[in-house]
């Protein structure tokens, strides 16, 4: 580790065998079913098996490229077939080779200096997005890591825009400022509004219909309710694509609520914002040309890889970097020879920023919006077939009709299949996913979550989103499912 | 791309391609000074030259392979030894294979269950750099996506611990807050403060004696003050190793006001934290043990890779996890079979979040902490060196004795050096940096950052951190900038 040049070409070499195990591990490994979804093992025994402790010396490369391949093998597989468990699923390839090309060069987006190449996909990649939002004005934005991010800064924008004092004096010199999600939303705004010292008592919850929909007049009550407290509202966080149900929240109708009362309409379009390439599916989104700002993470529907999360917002004004600035005399150099406004990092919150945009414009030009869109509609066609059959199958009862990607069930095991509907009946049921889950990851033939929502007991949430899956894996599903539960 | 056979071939062809490309186009040019440190295009020509658009149809591979090849061509190049520019420099090649692994794989580091090798990793990792904290009762602590979001989350932990209430009523519930920085802190703490709610001007800066350390005089001065207009001071954050100048706040020293007054106290190590490792220059940052939390990035001195940052809390009693708890029910299911203690998401602001964590330990274990040790001490041995000669040249003005790797100067080109120091002397001085940044980038010979600091004109800083560099290249940077300028 002298820096010789034997150094040199031992740690190219290395690079190449460690490249040569992710083709082999990973790559080639990514449609097949025939391994395992996961290596489950306890967190001590895991613990035992790969000697995690950092010591005084260094190892030879042998042992390093083992250590990548126990690495890989024992985490979870999230490109194979039968990995149905979070609202992301593995990684394009051509978006994975877009994140080893940021890896291995190291751009950081505050600068067009530190950045030309990224600073100029930014603005072309958020362009494009905003045109699917249908901004046909245009508008500003970021890439950040991740929704609870985006969903920060859109509570952000929106107070300092109501109250632009609220970045100088802060909350303390201001009076109680409230916004308003939905029961449905996702657990970030609740996060989010606690790390913005906006309180988590100040997020007013909205209640939703049975479809997990936030319902316009419980709004427009709990707004006025809000006003008649002394509070001030500022914000309305829509979502499109709830994180449970998948529902997409009624954006036309929230839009005249906010436009009436002139509050901020954000839509948390993180998981649902891929419909916007469907002609078919797009319309799911009806009224968001309306809304102020809106996040959408490419990395899940579209497996853009993670994070890789955009930020909107229908300003032309500057009042992002309003917001956000601090003009740092050392990045930020007003006497600099090039046009400025290339420079991305007083938008951010952040310093230093990764370049999360490349892989998904290398994907997308590699694909072509076209292809996007069959994807998208692929995943929605594969999981009404998955729909279709729960409702066709002996023990399994659907929550409700999904609207997208999410389909909800229950399994009843023979068991239980002819006791009346009891509150005991549910509590049986109750334990039944828990422990299927536990003998899936045991046996590693399948990644399903599962989950308690509201007054309904534990329930199975499959997520489709790979193009590589279609009806053949659904019906694994259900009959693993089937497998693991029968004696249940 | 219909997941047929053929297409799963000609898809891991194209993967193979581009690592090939990564291979010979950054791997094999890592410590080459042959190349360009960059390719400079003003934005409109590199747009000209990209075709950035994003179009209904893809793109067939060979067009995809040769735009990775214009992105790593037109990208900075971060791993050449004449790149100076910023707190950071390329990446370390075990990390960068350990970032390939992750984003190969995409682990999300909310549970256990989804992260068991990175949740482990995650520990070990905390756990070492607590130990070099010297924190012997260990702590807690998370990876985030950097050092701005450590910081804020130092300070809404000791808003939180200070007054609990915070979390669900608001700031606009509480009396005027205030926190302590110095004018040599990082804007990212000013930048967290507004999007914390704390208000810009709640951060009181501290002034720093002529070295850049916080006067700790001067801090109980502002404390009493703050106290008198009726604020509650809640906590300081001090500087380990600062952007522009490199120094050390006297942490013992502040320790003591901190203790005395009650308040959290902060060490933004995000830079300088690297010393740990070192037995030469750990000195600098004797007090550390006594401070409440610590921000330190792996990714800058270590070469860790973008981004990699850790946010460490001395707490055992699981403030993190209180602070930032959602308790969403469909990721932290309480009926999960394992321990859940291994379940990191509830002490994040963020839901998925990137297991940044793994490359910075690949590269540990394959180094060894006696490497990274090596590895620090060259740097700061070259930066001695560096600094040697600015104060031997003609020409060449030391802005001050360096504590650390960032080493400032001023260069005189003939034409101004027998002008006597008045302020017309600076005015010109001022302007000889951006005209020589301006000729390097040009150029593609070096890069080197400048920027004014307080009353002092516009002056070079060099980053020292590559272990491929040394005194040679030391001795190119000032013959570089002298050719570059000694017209003006």
């Amino acid at each position: 580790m002298d820096g010789s040049n034997e150094d040199i070409l031992a740690t190219e070499t290395f690079v190449q065998q460690a490249m040569d195990i992710i083709m082999e591990d990973v790559v080639r490994k990514a449609g097949d079913t025939r391994g395992k979804v996961c290596e489950w093992r306890s967190p001590e025994d895991l613990k035992e098996l790969l000697d995690l402790e950092l010591r005084p010396d260094g190892e030879a490369h042998a042992r390093t490229l083992q250590r990548c391949r126990d690495a890989i093998g024992y985490s979870i597989k999230t490109h194979h077939p039968h990995f149905f468990n979070q609202l992301y699923v593995g990684v394009d390839p051509y978006a994975m080779v877009g994140a080893f090309i940021t890896d291995a060069t190291q751009p950081s987006q505050y600068t067009y200096e530190m950045a030309p190449v990224h600073s100029l996909i930014e603005d072309v990649v958020l362009g494009k997005m905003m045109e699917l939002m249908g901004w046909t004005e245009g508008g500003d934005g970021i890439f950040n890591p991740g929704g609870s991010m985006s969903n920060m800064y859109a509570i952000n924008l929106a107070r300092f825009q109501h109250c632009p004092n609220i970045k100088e004096l802060g909350l303390s010199a201001s009076p109680r400022m409230v916004l308003f999600t939905s029961e449905e939303a996702h657990y970030s705004v609740v996060k989010g509004a606690a790390f913005l010292g906006m309180g988590t008592k100040n997020v007013y919850m909205v209640p939703s219909d049975q479809r997990g929909k936030m319902i316009s007049v419980e709004l427009e009550k709990q707004i006025q309710a809000a006003k008649l407290e002394g509070a001030v509202p500022f914000m309305v966080l829509a979502t499109a694509g709830t994180t449970v149900l998948g529902s997409f929240d009624p954006i036309e109708e929230l839009a005249d609520v906010c436009e009436q009362h002139n509050l901020w309409l954000h839509v948390d379009a993180c998981w649902g914002g891929a419909v916007a390439v469907s002609s078919r599916h797009k319309h799911l989104l009806a009224g968001i040309h309306r809304a102020k700002s809106v996040a959408w993470n490419p990395h899940k529907m579209l497996m853009a890889g993670q994070q890789c999360s955009a930020f909107l917002v229908r300003d032309k004004t500057g009042l992002l970097h309003r917001c956000h600035s601090a003009d740092a005399s050392y990045l930020f150099q007003k006497d600099k020879f090039y046009d400025l406004s290339y420079d991305s990092g007083d938008k951010s919150v952040q310093c230093a920023r990764k370049a999360d945009v490349f892989r998904f414009w290398l994907m997308w030009k590699a694909l072509g919006t076209r292809v996007l869109e069959l994807r998208v509609d692929r995943a929605l066609d594969t999981a009404r077939y998955l729909t279709e059959e729960v409702k066709k199958r002996e023990g399994f009862r659907l929550l409700m009709e999904p609207e997208y990607a999410n389909v909800c069930f229950w399994y009843i095991p023979p068991s239980l299949r002819n006791i009346p509907e009891s509150p005991e009946f549910w509590q049986k049921v109750h334990v039944v996913a828990p422990k299927v889950k536990e003998r899936m990851l045991k046996k590693g033939s399948l990644m399903v979550g599962y989950q308690t929502h509201r007054d309904k007991v534990n329930f199975f949430r499959m997520i489709v989103i790979s193009p590589l899956v279609g009806p053949t894996h659904m019906d694994f599903v259900l009959d693993e499912i089937h497998r693991l539960g029968a004696d249940l």
